[in-house]
């Protein structure tokens, strides 16, 4: 039986929406831009997928524009700010726990001349306004704050910041990545204050391709890609239906607050075991959101720990997919002890796993102890 | 019965490619970068995706790399290779007719500063090799050219390009958007000497929402997006599987030499049964890529029919489905003659199509001019 724990990297697509990609794909399967009937049915289709999206993210429909993913629309929001805003001033205020899609594109800034803060978390991962206001001033364009941290689960403190970035007459824009939080805390974003947000549809049963970018109206940041009409040219090229179609329905079929109680259960049943067995730190602070839970268990290290709990279908990961097992920079930034940074792993859940997933992993990290440790 | 003429746009998703996209989301759903067996048996679908790709078009499989599709291809290789070679020099060669997603990127390029220069096609779409030779020198850092033209199906000199970039000394890159030629046309590219190509997959059954480039080893054009390790980093992003793996079941299905002598049968019959109504004129150069013809109706306009077409569930187009119904830049490019441009249809063949699809629009042409002219 596999006991899939790894939610955070990948989900698995749910029916319902593997059901809906079909019929996009061999159906209902016109360009959304062609001008005949076909198109025009393909387009409709696509605006009532972006209003799903829009409605569940508290927007404006037409505030919604599709991304091949999280990576891309990060990218934009990053690139696309400062291009626009590039007259305005050359500071950028961000965390050095950030996923990689906009810590290394505000990286690639900081080389092209922009002045760069990454605000650091203390050692249970939490980031305090305080250093916000010392970061952010008049010279300041772009404020980029994940909404939950990928690998730890830390919630930030996105709320707080729209009313920071006025009291500094700063013309600042406030992105903020929402790609773990969206489908797990309920998302306001108009009455957050946020001007830019990112999410994904492969991290909430869709697939694996599509994503989208919130860009509040009235705003004119620059597009990376150049081509057709789609997208008001903020993003040409085809528009994936069939996958659009699929990221609306996982975001129609999910029921928040009943996954969130769900998922707190499995979260304070796999708080307790991991407090029974010798030798566990917990890295994701107490406040965490309930989907993540980032442990070390001491002496071993992750890697080898995957592998053992692969071989008996239990997955979980040591850190984020994307840095294919490179050391953690957020951990690394939230501890200096390499040891515990080197043993993590990280266990994301979803409304699917059950008790029995926990129970397995326990054992068979009690196992691995006895079987791996020392070596 | 539904008359499907318009594969340029877009084509309906074969079954085998659909069950294949099915699989890999809900059966082997792992992030292809996750480091348990889970996330290994999808890096090795992955790369199993990649050699059959590569291999259709000549190349080495470390040579592709995933992209969103033909739109994202072309939009790297030509940033790409101007962000890597802007200090050798500041031209660009390419043609008055490439799809939007070269044309736009480079004139964006053209407001940076750099000198490019369109070459134009003669009123049958013919392109002649001595323009290249009169453009290329040894600034030029970038020759971008079609295969084949995605509105009137002109096939373009690639084959004889690197020659002239060789002999004209220069540092260029020779790439080439074969979106409309992939497995319609043999492609050889390590052979042709192109050093960069772009390709997707809606065009071929698989679905909307991936496509590849070929970037040849030893080149390091730079990203346009960053983030994770995902594709050495040159396209960083959860790599869609279900899609990769979808496009390779497509290429794989392909009978590339069965599927040019259908369609070449039923381009022969169009063009007689086009020839045997008044006031036609064909716009397609007489060696096109059968797979599309471009003619006018003269009198209507291309919406108007479209539009009388599209009720007899006869589907085709006014040009490029990008444009969503701009008038035609390679039209425009081709001939001086705006009534022509602004009736003009496009018919694009799948290897479905049959004689019947022809005859039930050879059909409605005709009533259509009876019912609609003079109007």
């Amino acid at each position: 039986m596999e006991h899939y724990l790894d939610n955070s990297a990948t989900t698995r697509v749910s029916r319902s929406v593997a059901e809906k990609v079909t019929e996009l794909m061999c159906e209902n399967y016109g360009n959304p831009s062609s001008l005949h009937s076909l198109g025009y049915r393909a387009e409709t289709e696509l605006e009532s997928s972006r209003e799903t999206i829009a409605e569940a993210l508290g927007v404006k429909s037409e505030e919604i524009y599709f991304t091949s993913g999280g990576t891309e629309a990060n990218n934009l929001a990053v690139f696309g700010t400062a291009q626009w805003l590039k007259k305005r001033g050359n500071k950028i205020v961000t965390t050095a726990i950030e996923h990689s899609s906009v810590y290394e594109a505000v990286r690639h800034l900081e080389e092209l001349g922009f002045d760069v803060t990454y605000i650091k978390p203390d050692s249970s991962g939490h980031i305090s306004t305080e250093q916000f206001e010392d970061a952010i001033d008049d010279k300041t364009i772009l404020v980029s704050v994940m909404a939950v941290n990928n690998e730890v689960g830390a919630i930030l403190p996105v709320d707080k910041l729209k009313q920071i970035i006025k009291s500094k007459n700063s013309p600042a824009l406030l992105h903020c990545d929402c790609v773990q939080a969206f489908g797990k805390i309920p998302l306001r974003l108009a009455k957050t204050g946020v001007d830019l947000a990112s999410v994904s549809g492969h991290k909430i049963h869709a697939p694996k391709g599509v994503g989208a970018i919130y860009v509040r109206k009235g705003l004119n940041i620059k597009p990376r890609q150049y081509g057709g009409e789609q997208e008001k040219k903020l993003r040409p090229g085809t528009e994936p239906l069939p996958l659009i179609a699929g990221f609306a329905q996982a975001v129609s079929d999910f029921d928040l607050s009943r996954n969130y109680k769900k998922v707190s259960g499995l979260n304070t049943y796999i708080i307790e075991r991991l407090k029974a067995i010798d030798e566990i730190t917990i890295n994701s602070p107490p406040d965490a959101l309930p989907y993540i839970v980032n442990f070390s268990v001491n002496g071993i290290r992750s890697e080898t720990m995957l592998h053992f709990l692969a071989e008996k279908e239990i997955y979980v990961s040591s850190g984020s997919a994307c840095a294919k097992g490179k050391p953690s920079r957020v951990l690394g930034a939230m501890t200096a002890d390499r040891d515990t940074a080197d043993s993590a792993l990280r266990v994301s859940f979803c409304a699917e796993n059950t008790t029995q997933d926990i129970d397995a992993l326990t054992d068979a990290i009690v196992e691995a102890q006895q079987k791996l440790a020392k070596r």
